[in-house]
């Protein structure tokens, strides 16, 4: 002790910076140890759930049977056919709500869907017939189905149904429109129903044709491609289009099932939208996260997902349940004169790429994601990296160039997010806020930091019980 | 003086690291100065060429003619068409070779294009027949034209008409076969033979038909889209081959002027064949070089390309004069069992994209590549910095995402090539030495040194004339 004394002091200071600036102003010499309290509230949950025996088993499984599946297209069906929707019946995208709590392109999309579908003359008849209950409302997540944005589905709408050849489990997507003013961004214009029609009557037949004629479609195998040519299969998904035209076009061609100017118009309309793979990237997300579900003790998200009102978590460990709390507003790049003032919180079941290593989490696969929702390439890859301190597992098949392909993180840990209070990093779209007007920008988002608490608190009474 | 003896001794060390390091050990403060001696025996030339008064502008001249030609596909044509070519005249890849002096690549392409003209009934005899002096060859570049690999073009074969829509100046190349047994690789077998034909009988003629119909494909603009999108242009032109499938199908399936079969034929083979578009890059970069062509004073290279015995150059400040010694073979990596002892010495016009700035001046680009040609993401970033060394520009158009958007190096200046020592760095494909072998791997290589002082020793002269 004496000994002790006798030397210079060297102080080891953890957590806030402010205590190591003071004994530094001091001159002491100072060593700083990286380290934060965890969320607050979230100590004894963690003690408990770090402490759940099954736990890293579980998270083995978890990760494993999501990294196992292989996402085909395997067919495309009229929601209707596919998951038994039945008149008036709407899916959305997000956890669980209710006509009077749902956001403006939430109720903007069900108001189109509805004219869409002969159920009102126009969209203000169908926001009355809505508000007088005649919409049933259902998550697209509870019939194993994921729309972006408002990810709304009605029965006529054209699904793909993606499957995994080993388990033969599915998943479905709606088709995608484009940008601007479509449907999933809360626009319902004449022309957003017209464009709707034609691809009912066309689009979808002529791709159902070309998908039976030429076989599954590997999209898991495209996504890995997509990761080496700077698409992070959020809101890039140039080259994974690209791929899709080429897999299916020239049986579509050779068939001749269709009249040629519709197949030249078909091909036409996908290959004008980067973003027309987006719709095959979330349900093969949905897919490998499906198999993930049900673990018990396992503490892996297997769900985010937003309904322009509330951001949802699903939990492996937990089942169904969601952890929700109010949606925050993204943070971007507004298209000609909209700004922040127009922007709608967070809303999309999109957000299932990133909880399956995609999208935010693989920015650093697509620098050029910066111009289109903020930021700098270097910022790109600093989203990644700082993915890898919340996840399980790095993905073999999404090997990152520019970090020497290592895999993109993959399979958020609700613990991990609890220990750390880093949040998931999310990329998006923006919606108008006002029911009618479509896309207004793109930017970065968060979940709300309280729904990780409260899955910790659920895991935590499973591990108790 | 007094007092700078008084003072502790700090040594500034430039060139070789062993005096720096011999002070070092003598416990002496050094700085080192990053300095080289230039090439050998350029001293006296750099003194000319550099002095010359003529040089900055003219350099840049030649780079604002570069940069600023738009190439677009308006047209495809016979080559006896498009390039007055006549029966037992071909063009041939890199500086002009005899039939004796000839590699085995080169050979074999030129004995199965002249079966393919029906000059021979099989290969064999059309080797006796070039012995005999019945081939008249000339180098591609020395009609508008640029061939990848052996580059042989014979009268019948189709050429993608390309043209600067402000200057109406043109290039020409042929149409990309695939992959391992093909001509441009120096195979003849009967496969590689009816491949041509279908390409003459049906590809030329109903691409020919799409373009005339679309109207112009802007390849400049895809090329800029490649490089956000992991292509270098040389050996990685995927997304490149897919967006030209994306332009010019539509149009082919609207007119409908050939069967539905031979156009799903047609978009099966441009799909699945990764690098058909280098053969519109390489015209691309041709078209901007050749604008930079002639300039009195100017150092910038205009073309490097090899025919698989000699490696040349030519530099705008010196004509169509070549500058030319033996070409080196790469070093990389190998198909199936080749290994280096099958590999030809260096082949091709493609070194053409290095000279506009893309290929292995874009490996920062296009990180994958170094799962076709060795190392890592790391290397193919440094070569890109490397080469900034010993260019004059960025090319604003194509902004490499990892290095935050910066332009690639473009417009090598032999000046600054003798002044640093640092050689071009090229990707390329390596075919068999044995003729009619085809592919045997991909690599890397550089253009031979000494070419570098002789473009120099030219310039030095007319600058003195």
């Amino acid at each position: 002790m004496t000994e002790l004394l006798r030397q210079e002091p060297h102080v080891i200071s953890a957590g806030l910076g402010v205590l190591a600036d003071a004994a530094r102003q001091q001159a002491a010499r100072v060593t700083e140890v990286d380290w934060k309290p965890p969320m607050p509230g979230t100590e004894d949950d963690l003690v408990t759930v770090l402490g759940d025996a099954r736990r890293t088993a579980a998270n083995a499984l978890a990760v494993e049977r999501m990294l196992a599946v292989r996402a085909h297209l395997v067919d495309l069906l009229p929601a209707r056919e596919a998951l038994g929707l039945a008149d008036g019946e709407f899916l959305h995208a997000g956890p669980p709500v209710s006509w009077e709590r749902a956001s403006g392109p939430l109720r903007g999309a069900l108001m189109g869907a509805a004219v869409f579908e002969g159920l009102a003359d126009d969209p203000e008849a169908a926001a009355d017939l809505a508000a007088r209950g005649g919409f049933t409302l259902a998550p697209c997540h509870s019939r194993g189905a994921v729309g972006p944005m408002a990810g709304v589905v009605s029965p006529s709408m054209w699904m793909f149904v993606l499957a995994d050849p080993v388990t033969g489990r599915r998943s479905y997507c709606s088709l995608n429109e484009g940008l601007g003013k479509v449907l999933r961004y809360g626009a319902y214009s004449p022309e957003v129903i017209s464009r709707l029609r034609w691809m009912s009557a066309v689009l979808g037949p002529l791709l159902q044709d070309a998908v039976r004629r030429r076989g599954p479609v590997d999209v898991t195998a495209i996504l890995a491609q997509m990761v080496q040519m700077g698409d992070e299969a959020h809101n890039r998904n140039r080259s994974g289009t690209l791929m899709l035209l080429r897999d299916l076009l020239p049986s579509a061609v050779a068939a001749a099932s269709f009249p040629a100017s519709e197949i030249a118009r078909a091909a036409t309309f996908i290959g004008g939208n980067d973003h027309f793979f987006l719709n095959l990237a979330m349900p093969a997300c949905k897919l490998a996260l499906d198999a993930a579900r049900d673990i018990p003790g396992a503490t892996m998200v297997v769900a985010m997902a937003r309904n322009g009102t509330d951001f949802g978590v699903q939990v492996s460990g937990t089942g169904d349940q969601w952890f929700t709390a109010p949606a925050l507003t993204p943070e971007g790049l507004f298209l000609g004169s909209y700004g922040p003032q127009d922007a709608n919180p967070d809303i999309g079941d999109s957000a299932i790429t990133e909880t399956a290593g995609l999208g935010g989490f693989a920015m650093a696969a697509a620098p050029a994601i910066a111009a289109l929702v903020g930021g700098t390439a270097a910022d790109a890859l600093a989203a990644t990296r700082r993915m890898y301190e919340i996840t399980l597992a790095e993905h073999p098949l999404f090997g990152v160039p520019a970090l020497e392909f290592r895999g993109t993180p993959a399979g958020i840990d609700v613990t991990l997010v609890a220990r750390t209070s880093i949040l998931p990093q999310i990329n998006t779209g923006m919606a108008g806020r006002v029911a009618g007007t479509g896309q207004v920008g793109a930017g970065l988002v968060t979940p709300p930091a309280q729904i990780f608490p409260a899955a910790l608190r659920a895991l935590a009474r499973a591990a108790r019980a």
